[in-house]
């Protein structure tokens, strides 16, 4: 076990102690501004955050020049530097936050509560490219239309995948406006335009790029281009969905707003709970050389517990699903292995997601589409409501844990917005 | 007449005077590094281009506030001035650049020949976007898929667009190296990796987008957040398309490459070949209200000539095709305004394609997808070649041009790229 991992590590900041998202083992990166003061990179321990630039001088070496990366208003820098600066970073920052640590009393003046800073997105977003690597979400929307054969014959072989749109991808917290646009009502004979009438989320994990390329990525270099992980809503316009896009894919149906948790969860964290790529089901092929490599299937997933919960102006927080990353169908070196397969160049900061994750069972669908099997049954809340999608004022927040045997868990804070009433 | 539009004005830059692109009256904006030196912007003037920034101390007010914005190294701060200063910066350069100039003296240190120079992308790119505008490309491409009903039902309601990549973006004279990809060959059960055997090129014209938004842009504005335009080679791998599109959308049968020609060509500069939308045919509806404006109907489109030539390693440039930016179904201004009605922000910088110009005849057909119908019918070269997709060495071009009694012709310069075999 890496030393960084000991469940037994205490911080000297008292609130990381059995915290549910930032014990001293995860060190998570971000952007913050303290009150009055400028956005710069930190790491969240407990209830706070480390001014990464200002302690700077306090490391050595890669770690030193980590932090150093850390220190303007976008992580791409860090990003840029790649898994050896990042590793002493963390390697440096477990033991200068430990209880035990001789150099507290430097650390203490830069950090920050979290509560009173503003987070920001922790890096400059180049392109952001959507997948759609969750099978039982594919599945279930697939049925929707293709009753008979909702998979589409490329899904078992291409790690589908979109582009989305980049400036709208928003921190946690920012409020999503209920887009305007063209949709066809049933019943009607051309389009309308006014507020979307089925607006939805979707659950989806986030992969933050690191070093970029000049040239294919091979699969098995593909998870050294991985900076870290965070939740993504991939907030969902389902009308306007269903009347644009053919043939091109989804447009203004998405792009109003992509919703992104503020921490970004290290490859080092989440080492632990790694595990190996589920099984295919017997008949599944196998996929191609370029997307296929061993160490990659053994241990190139993870088993994170994805959660959707809903607040409403009557109530709440009421889960509606909890779901695995185990569900995805590609691994994240997959996915970057087939989006550079064909010279496409990925940048530090480039944001992917992996598609809605949905379990197979109704408890763990990642979208109200499929929760309510296209708005035909409305979910009914534990304090009497209904929704078939969202109504203004709801609240739908994200949250992700990992945990394991012998290791401390650690989670990805919140990914949350309110939806406002169409402007 | 708008006075720098006068067709008898003449250039102290002797090669300006009868250029067919780039006269006292165009006035196009780049990006270029003369031999050894740093990225800057300029302007064409004949085979010439001015460094603005080193100029800009001989303008005042907007002129030297816009010549001051395009000193760095790329035009983002420009575009974001948007149509005053821009303007103002034109006006002064029309006089500064004029045959009786009292600054010639002044001006000359700063002008260097284009052929010396490394012209660059324009603009740092934040968001691509990929709109599919013209009808007969449209309806030829849907025909190879659905002969009886080649237009979906949307098409003449919603102007269709897709998110491109914005990082593969590149200027014109980078070569284009063959994808490697997925794709299922004829009689073949499933998909296998190799080449792209079905290369192809979209004639398109992209339009650089100026200030941005963080509401929607009603149609009436949308004029004012474009800076500019230029010529725009969606290449396209069909086969790899062909496998992996469905069901949302061209990812990496588009994302390898697309090549624009590197000097935006101002509105201001387009406005004498502004001409009324052609009335859509009888029994097409009417567009909803957000994408009618009566002003846009009446000088929205643009007549211009757009060519596109092949120069094979045997011989050439040979014209596949010529056809009219006037062939697009939807403006330049609907497509701002279709963009931003659900609450997306558009960023100075940001790059639309119009999707490929087609005419309705096939010697206007936009890419070869149609000029072949899908590969079933070679075309055949005036030396006796035949093609039916892209070869190894070939070259295309892209060249515009627009012409209207009365005023001097303008050109776009060239878009340009050489098809390298696949690595």
């Amino acid at each position: 076990m890496d030393a960084t991992h000991d469940p037994k590590l205490r911080s000297f900041v008292e609130s990381a102690n059995g915290h549910p998202d930032f014990p001293l083992q995860n060190l998570p990166l971000g952007v913050f501004a303290p009150p009055g003061g400028r956005k710069r990179g930190g790491v969240a321990i407990g209830d706070k955050v480390l001014d990464l630039g200002a302690i700077a001088a306090l490391l050595q070496g890669e770690a030193e020049r980590a932090a150093e990366a850390a220190s303007g208003e976008v992580l791409n820098p860090l990003f840029a530097l790649g898994a050896g600066p990042r590793r002493a970073l963390r390697a440096a920052l477990s033991r200068l936050l430990a209880a035990d640590s001789a150099q507290a009393a430097e650390l203490r003046p830069h950090l920050y509560d979290i509560a009173a800073c503003t987070l920001h997105l922790p890096a400059r977003i180049g392109d952001y490219t959507d997948f759609y690597a969750g099978i039982h979400h594919a599945t279930n929307a697939g049925k929707l239309f293709r009753p008979d054969s909702p998979l589409l014959p490329n899904y078992k072989h291409v790690p589908v995948a979109y582009h989305g749109r980049a400036s709208t991808v928003r921190v946690s917290g920012s409020a999503v406006r209920r887009p305007m646009g063209q949709r066809k009502l049933p019943g009607e004979e051309g389009p309308s335009f006014g507020p979307c009438l089925r607006l939805d989320y979707e659950m989806e994990f986030g992969i933050w790029i690191g070093p970029g390329n000049d040239a294919p990525i091979p699969i098995g270099r593909a998870a050294e281009h991985i900076a870290g992980f965070c939740l993504l809503n991939d907030w969902s316009a389902r009308d306007i969905q269903a009347w644009e896009a053919q043939p091109l894919g989804p447009f203004l149906a998405k792009n109003f707003q992509t919703s992104i948790s503020p921490w970004v969860v290290t490859p080092e964290a989440l080492a632990p709970f790694r595990i190996a790529q589920p099984a295919r089901p017997a008949g599944d092929p196998k996929p191609l050389d370029y997307l296929w490599d061993a160490a990659d299937q053994a241990g190139g997933a993870l088993d994170l517990a994805v959660e959707v919960l809903l607040q409403t102006q009557q109530g709440g927080p009421f889960r509606l699903s909890i779901a695995s990353t185990s569900q995805l169908y590609w691994t994240f070196a997959q996915m970057v292995a087939h989006h550079t397969v064909g010279g496409c160049a990925l940048a530090p900061g480039d944001l992917f997601g992996s598609g809605t994750i949905s379990a197979p069972s109704e408890d763990g669908y990642g979208a109200l589409l499929e929760l309510t099997y296209g708005g035909q049954k409305p979910v009914r809340l534990p304090n009497g409501e209904e929704r078939r999608f969202l109504e203004d004022g709801d609240t739908v927040s994200f949250r992700a844990r990992a945990a394991r045997d012998g290791y401390a868990p650690i989670g990805f804070g919140e990914c949350r917005g309110t939806v406002l009433p169409a402007a």
